[in-house]
């Protein structure tokens, strides 16, 4: 017994002094070979700049683009600028894209163009027609004309979907996106045919979200804010039947972007006046029939009744301006299937049921052979999800969806994160199992994890930073942002456990794209010290 | 015009003046003069004295017993002593009831013994076939053993409710009956054929309510804990959807109790377990089915689900233990039929309608003359259940209850309190429609009004006092307790309006027991100074 207790100490120091020679003493060494530029072999020549539109919510950018940062000077420690500007310009986030092909964008221009205006067409058809009825049965609706403009930003956002991601870091269209979304005029309110499935106003008093359409056609989720920042989830509280939260969703578009995976939708925050943006464009009677003032005379609606109209589950206005946030619609279906997938770590969404994963160690060996997670990056990519979903702290991720063009490799899109940001304190590592069960992550998405946890782009200060330019801010509290550098910490603490057990070459799948940087030199750059 | 505006300003000048004298000069002189025990011409022979079990929450009670207040001396300013014990010295609150004869009791003595009798029978065969029935089907369901006692607290709150009010103030009986509440055995939960209606588990997830059979056979209502005492009732909820409080109906058997009504059956609050007293002891399928642990681990139960289950409606224990309001339950249906009758004052239950009292201001002259309101006392006690529901605040008063055989002279029983207490800083006037429409109020009503307005025994001093002998104190919060005396001052200054208008005759109905204290006496001691 005694020596088995010496040997555990021995096994437990040599623990603790990898740890620390893994995150602390390397990550160092690594800063250090990185500031005098020689470590990053992957060349100046296979980095792109970004473009003097620069990223969303950095209108500095346009200042670095005479100052490239070819030779790596982006790591020096200029800790007065911005870290997200710098963090954006990290040799990391400016590995180029091979050129498109017509396979690998998801829309060809002129099929689009076409859509669009057969849209427009018919809605000056239908609103001629809508007008005449609508003046005899004595409904007042604002009539709003309608712009066909092809340079119109979700055109752009649409076309420009490709096989990697749902935007490119240097397209300035999701930043005129985003602002569109955020000022035009609504038109219509309560019609979705496109994206987000079919339904037009969800019925469930959880999903209390309106489709609007605005004046060039644009189509966007509108989720109105039911409860304040500092209001956490009740503990008692199953995670499928917590509330919906706007400013999750906003907040999950920007840790998307910041880690770079670009599988989001841009979602803004937006005070709507659900008087004269939705109730007096709105061309749907259901819509128009759960609008009423309430007692402190304020303008509410509630989610459509199925059995019995609850107020409680109202949203109201003050006295008519109410925030929420606005996601993008995706193209519609008809012109860029998806298929939606239930997750292999799905939930019982019971009281008492257990799935599988969460009982058998094992899980994972079984999902690995099986069609489609046996080959290719569908599983990495499910891990990318369950990472992204572990800092969110988003249990209902019961889905996921993929463009049908790209098959079997395409992205997963990161839908619906309004669940997230429900509870500060709360690390639920049980969204963790895909990579603690499979032990495998991307090398890209590591390295930008690692890169995440330095405190020269800590995550929580650079998304501090990217949401303050949301016009609702602030959007999450302070302690919803420490949280994210807590459960960074504990992913790569999950990532070193994995190493340790299995090996490097067993858990960190090199991923970068072969054409423009090699795996060798992105590894030797980072991973090999 | 000049001389209109002097007019108006005499005019103005007058009422100010009146209303000093009223309210500030006249009560200050009548305290002076009750002092000195000149005014209460009712007389020491006309009065009890409280038993040695005194009122409830008054344990001190017992120590007076042997001081006679007989002379008045109760409203000596001792102002370190219990200011709850003076005022139910006080001569106002010790007006003899008259002898009762059988017709003026609800119930006989054999009637319910027998009653009781055929219960306690019914619940041995019946536990002796369910357990049976339990072991075949594996349920664990725990087996207690039922007394029968004659001298049992329900039997005797039954027992003693008369034509007058539902218990005597000097009857020890309902102290006891809200000991054996608190802390009695449930042997059952769930079954609710006796009382509060005939439904079992109220199915509304507003009306999370569970009927609790004692060891002793005594029902109670229990209304499980919704909201911290210091939430405030959204302003933007209607008055028909708002979450009931098991405070509240704690707060509004007290507060009936000090307004000398006692119309609502006793109510106490306990933590019960909901495990070991609800779950492990209800024979109901129904009830067991709706039982869940949380996420955190803590034993909840939800309403019963009519469409979907939302267990955001559920109510969850610590990790059993929950606390609520436990309300005895009435003499059942078949013994003491009531009859529920839609209150004059209604409101619409719709987000838009109107009742005609709320755009009628003469609506009480059309009340006036219709059967039951155009005689005897049923007009004056709806008055009265009006300023009940307007000091605790309490919209939702939509029908009442009166006992048949006590026919149309019978007491309104003031049930379902529980949506009061909802916004402490909102003094709803509306609820007072009844008596600002018809200017009408009884004599010992006001009495008491005015006394529970003096210092000397302010309304929320002697609330926050008897409310502090429940164990789940402090029932209310300090701004719910000042309400009190805010809204008491605003019922004073609408009667002194109509006093104004009409005239005191008009206004103040004499309505003491004409065997006990002649109306001529009562009033030359308080009114007519």
């Amino acid at each position: 017994m005694m020596r088995r207790d010496r040997i555990l100490l021995a096994v437990t120091l040599t623990a603790v002094f990898s740890a620390d020679l893994y995150f602390i003493l390397l990550p160092k060494m690594r800063s250090k070979g990185l500031t005098s530029g020689h470590s990053c072999s992957c060349g100046p020549n296979k980095l792109t700049l970004p473009p003097s539109q620069g990223g969303l919510a950095t209108p500095q950018l346009s200042n670095w683009t005479s100052a490239p940062l070819l030779d790596g000077t982006t790591s020096e420690p200029a800790y007065g600028g911005s870290k997200l500007v710098r963090l954006f310009s990290h040799p990391l986030y400016n590995i180029q894209t091979p050129a498109l092909g017509p396979e690998e964008r998801l829309l060809q221009v002129e099929q689009l163009i076409d859509y669009y205006r057969r849209k427009v067409s018919h809605w000056e058809r239908h609103m001629k027609l809508y007008s005449l009825a609508a003046a005899l049965a004595n409904i007042t609706v604002t009539n709003h004309e309608v712009t066909y403009d092809p340079d119109t930003s979700w055109l752009k956002f649409h076309l420009g979907i490709n096989r990697y991601a749902l935007y490119s870091r240097d397209d300035p269209t999701v930043l005129q996106l985003i602002k569109d979304m955020q000022s035009m005029t609504v038109i219509s309110a309560g019609e979705g045919q496109m994206g987000f499935g079919a339904s037009m106003v969800k019925p469930s008093g959880h999903h209390l979200k309106l489709a609007l359409k605005m004046r060039n056609l644009a189509k966007a989720m509108f989720k109105p804010m039911r409860q304040q920042r500092d209001e956490e989830t009740p503990e008692d509280v199953f995670y499928f039947v917590d509330l919906q939260r706007h400013n999750a969703e906003i907040a999950a578009f920007h840790l998307d972007r910041i880690l770079d995976f670009r599988r989001v939708p841009p979602v803004v925050g937006r005070l709507v006046n659900i008087t004269s943006e939705v109730l007096k464009v709105t061309q749907n009677e259901d819509l128009r029939a759960v609008f009423f003032t309430s007692p402190a005379n304020n303008t509410c609606f509630f989610a459509k009744c199925l059995y019995v109209c609850k107020t409680e589950y109202a949203a109201c206005g003050s006295p008519d301006l109410l925030e929420g946030s606005l996601s993008a619609y995706l193209p519609g279906l008809s012109i860029a299937p998806r298929i939606s997938i239930p997750s292999p770590w799905i939930r019982s969404y019971t009281f008492t049921g257990r799935e599988e994963w969460e009982v058998n160690p094992f899980y994972c060996d079984t999902i690995k052979q099986q069609y489609p997670y046996n080959s290719g990056n569908r599983l990495l990519n499910i891990i990318d999800m369950s990472i992204f979903d572990f800092l969110i702290g988003n249990m209902d991720r019961h889905h996921y969806e993929i463009f049908t063009k790209f098959g079997d490799e395409g992205f997963l899109l990161h839908l619906d994160n309004a669940r997230g940001f429900g509870k500060h304190a709360k690390d639920e590592m049980s969204i963790l199992s895909p990579l603690s069960q499979c032990c495998m992550i991307k090398q890209s998405t590591l390295l930008r994890l690692q890169l995440l946890a330095q405190s020269e782009f800590r995550l929580s200060d650079v998304m501090r930073e990217s949401l303050q330019e949301d016009s609702l801010r602030p959007i999450l509290t302070e302690p919803h942002l420490l949280a994210l550098d807590r459960r960074l910490h504990k992913v790569l603490r999950v990532v070193h456990q994995c190493v340790r057990r299995l090996g490097k070459d067993e858990v960190i799948t090199e991923d970068f794209f072969k054409s423009t940087v090699t795996p060798e030199a992105a590894t030797d750059g980072t991973m090999q010290r």
